[in-house]
């Protein structure tokens, strides 16, 4: 229910604006026993972290997370961990401008007309900031899923950017780390490379497409109806800054295809049932398979550019807008890490979930 | 966190299997006061109901809901209104193959995994069945919607069948009505038609993608992050059988526009902000911004097929099945009221949420 | 968040008018396997039955229970179980006088100032009749519990009718059967039948103390601060109409005791720590302890009565009332079975919290 | 859900151990434009603060406040405001002994037997520490509350300290900010005093009753059945550390009397209805009637005793424990503003719940 909340079980709440003194998250339900520390979840920050390169804003924040409860002597003990980010680097001078005009395409207008009244620097709660804090909430659901699951394993990629579209045939997860982009294509990282320098310098920004795979998923995961693992993934996905548009397997496509195509046929391996191939992305029914669940979802361009939009001010007045400031160009690079910490939160969580609902009584296979 | 329930304020409870007694849906949080009759609802649910023409499944329902509480001389009282629909047409000896076989593509091998047990009776739970339940709770939602956002209307229709787009240009909001697959456009439903003939006589099926508009909703609906609108819009949506995408405003295309053509740019009418696009389909930071909300969706095809898949059963043996039953060819035709319910519910329960939460405090402008 | 459902994994939502048609629960979250029957939901039921003795309602309900959904073989699928009961003795008639009067110490004007419409025949939903849904809900839990704790029995007495007091030597749980009261006591029987009496036929009505206790609960169930064991069982108790208090183990009485006679001190026995006394009621900060769980709840006196009361009218006029009606003089005697039922519910959703949030990690002693 | 938060749309989550760097509330849901200071909130904390007098324990906390979040130049912005409350004097070696040992009465091997791993300095989560953070939360409700409710007052007070209750006849509110126990007779004060002292010497602690009660609370708010007012009022006290029994308006006593002495008899008064006494609390039918409502909970005495008691150690010896440190002679003494939090808290929520589900259909009298 609260609006700031999402999980069943393993809940996180994040809290704080671009350019407070802190932002973080409350994370309630992280089972007991599970290895907690600042220098794990540290290490997925720092893949999310502004300023590592050209192609992100050049904000400079250390992103440092501080563990303020719910930890004894590394080990999580089943009550609340509060994980806190100081905000370094806020210069909310150069915000000035946007205090009175709304950005197009921004939620500067929107926050205003249902609360009349915002934290307008930096965007406030707005801001791409926020996904800070659920990636160090994905930090925990990460740790304890490696007890509770070992071998499930979670890898997000960018698969396009602006119209560009990677080649699945050259995919190559090894190359995923390799460049700014996320992208397991080594041809076209290079390429949007420099399409990307060509938007920065034009003051322009650009959409992207981000994929998110699990692997080694139990079957079983999810539940019918409105508490389906796909309706919990399509809800935490487009729930991330700038997402408006999220598929399961073959998404949007699926429309196109006839059943026969679509069906996934299933034959008996050594380790149980085996699927021909994965258009259902994982889920059938809300309820993973135990193939890899796949997820993607289009991030729209950031909206603060530096190309004039004509806007209105507060006051109701006719004018233009140019956002200076410190601003991604693609922020869908930044989101790579936000999609693979919501997967992680609500495969623990589901995980979490069956466990208490049902237990042992799984059906057998064979 | 009821796995069966959506809403925080406005709460719909599903209940029910295909093939038992009944089914129907708990709705709790109608604001008191609102005409709930069961002519009203009844008008939804005929827009549904199977059997009404040969591209639907031949199951014969009367779907007739039944009022059975939460309601005094015509008004609702603020209690909870139980609306229950009698099972009438379940032959269950149909089914007896899939007792033992999973059929590609379906839920069944999913429950079996997960709770050891299942009602395969017309898919039990995961059966098409359940979203009457929706419609009829779609209709109190709609009752309670024209007194407290009057102007208000909810529009969907069909926008692709199989790989067959409507053109945009034909659009014709008159049509929707006159033709078996609420599509907007004339020549589309001719079109559709026949090929939908051919794949029923092949005994395959196809997916589609069905959009649902909403026009006239107040600016500042939706909440940040967790409780955006457009997030509970996407579970909502996704949450119903076989969709396996959602998209908000321009969806998955919003990724190939740079920031320049995505802004929807903002000047000033009579009656407040007037945007020259709709890119972001009527939501900005998970806030209505009173444009039109649009929202898409994809359905898969249905998987309970004529055509022979390979599959296996319950011991583990490798088989063949082949699913007679009466189904749907496109369930996504059926589909079409079902997201105009959800996108009513959702919109009346951000519409008491934003009243509970924010009254009167937003924001005007000019 | 739904103000009509209670349980966190196993959620029950009841529905239902005191002189509507129907009345029911919706009952979330029963896990997979259960044996779920209507003879053994009645069996419940028919111990909160009205209309058994002289000392309870004469209205003559046969509270016959239907599953509608849920049950497949006898079996609980982990699907929504709905329980119906049809309303068939419903004389709307005897209820005209209150259309327009409210009963003093009754919810009559609280729901007219509340929701500007109410359903004034029987008390609607505020009626006692609701607490028939909790009892079957409350069966389902019993059959749950029996598989997952077994050993674990509840069981409710009353312990004190109007000033009358039971005499604790004379405890005897053989007794709790054999009188109209569920009173352990057979002397406290006699004496409390003609005190009834006598009350009854002054057209008066008097109040009661329930006591719930749970034996054989594992230690381990609750959780920290807002989830506390003691917490849950408290709102559950305050639920119930007309409860005024609700204690755990030593209740209002602690507050007398100082520390070093209050501590339950601990020895080690075969089976693990046994506690020298049960001031604690079986739960130390929030977590249950593995001693009996001890639950006390105030029933204040039926506040519809034939003795005259000064009242007001909807039109604000000053007048008086007399309720006639079929009333029972000591609601008290048919909160027995409903403290139990609810004890059930709370019971068993703790233990599948316990068993999603922590597992197997719980701490051994020795 | 969240087993650490409580609240429907004004939503409370603590987090925090005793030990820990800091405390803290996540509160979610305050309306925006709402006036929120450190130093309000401060106000509030002083009044619960340790080592105030020689009557609590002497552990020395400034308990000052941090506002992390969403509050922008003074008022609140209607996303979460984080409050931490950084921990500064914990001396933890004062608790080797109790690591090994469990306190009888206390929480620690209940803690011990669910999680398999606990905090043991000062009780970590079990400590009455995280009341702060309730305080802290109390304040901005009481802020949220000053503009909704303009009038609405909340007044807690001690009743009963061990054996001995107040002279009813000698109330004076002006008495409960003068003494050390918020006891509002004068006597009473003087004599608690003395008794106080004389256990503290022995080492030994003692059991209270506090009253708080609400005045200017409209009548409306509360919802029947699970969403009761004086249900989360219960559950809100019984969350307090300690407590083991809530009533409302007569509570227990209730059950003791007649129909016809408990009705509270109406009346029409200028501004509405005017009742002839308040058995009720201010509560029917889970609604508030516009008169005071009135709550009352028993907190056990402290089990941190210096009088030795039996217990045994995690593996499972038998041996005595005394406990040192800092400890409260009466916890009950700070758990009056405690109490006063959460009935801003719960109240504040109904308000908002209200508005929400039934806006201005309210029903006038007269």
């Amino acid at each position: 229910m609260s609006l700031n909340t999402f999980g069943h079980l393993f809940r996180v709440t994040t809290w704080g604006e671009s350019h407070g003194p802190a932002l973080g998250a409350t994370v309630d339900g992280c089972p007991p026993g599970v290895p907690v520390t600042e220098e794990a979840i540290q290490h997925w920050l720092d893949r999310r972290k502004p300023g590592q390169n050209k192609y992100t804003t050049q904000r400079r924040e250390a992103d440092e997370v501080e563990i303020l409860s719910g930890v004894f002597e590394g080990l999580s003990t089943g009550t609340p961990i509060q994980l806190m980010i100081r905000n370094t680097d806020q210069r909310s001078k150069d915000y000035g401008d946007i205090a009175e005009k709304f950005r197009p395409g921004h939620a500067d207008i929107t926050y205003w007309q249902k609360y009349g009244i915002r934290d307008y620097r930096g965007g406030g709660r707005s801001s791409a900031r926020e996904t800070a804090a659920r990636v160090a909430a994905g930090g925990v659901a990460r740790a304890a899923l490696a007890q509770l699951a070992p071998g499930l394993t979670i890898t997000g990629y960018m698969v396009q950017m602006g119209p560009n579209g990677i080649n699945r045939e050259l995919f190559d997860a090894a190359e995923i780390e390799r460049n700014p982009f996320w992208v397991p294509d080594a041809q076209a990282a290079e390429d949007w490379a420099s399409y990307l320098d060509g938007l920065r310098k034009s003051g322009d920004s650009v959409g992207a497409v981000i994929e998110v795979v699990a692997s080694g998923v139990p079957a079983g995961l999810g539940a019918p109806i409105y508490g389906k693992l796909d309706t919990d993934l399509a809800a935490a996905m487009m729930s991330i800054n700038a997402v408006k548009g999220v598929e399961i397997g073959d998404g949007m496509a699926a429309a196109a295809l006839t059943g026969s195509q679509n069906a996934d046929e299933i034959s008996m391996g050594e380790a149980g049932p085996v699927y021909g191939s994965n258009h259902a992305g994982g889920i059938l029914g809300g309820i993973s398979t135990g193939q890899d669940v796949v997820v993607r979802f289009a991030v729209k361009p950031t909206s603060s550019i530096l190309t004039p939009r004509k806007t209105i001010t507060k006051s109701g007045e006719e004018t233009e807008i140019v956002t200076k400031g410190r601003h991604d160009p693609c922020v869908g690079i930044r989101a790579v890490p936000v999609g693979e910490a919501m997967m992680a939160c609500v495969l623990l969580d589901h995980l979490l979930l069956h466990r208490g609902q049902v237990g042992d009584r799984g059906g057998k296979i064979g």
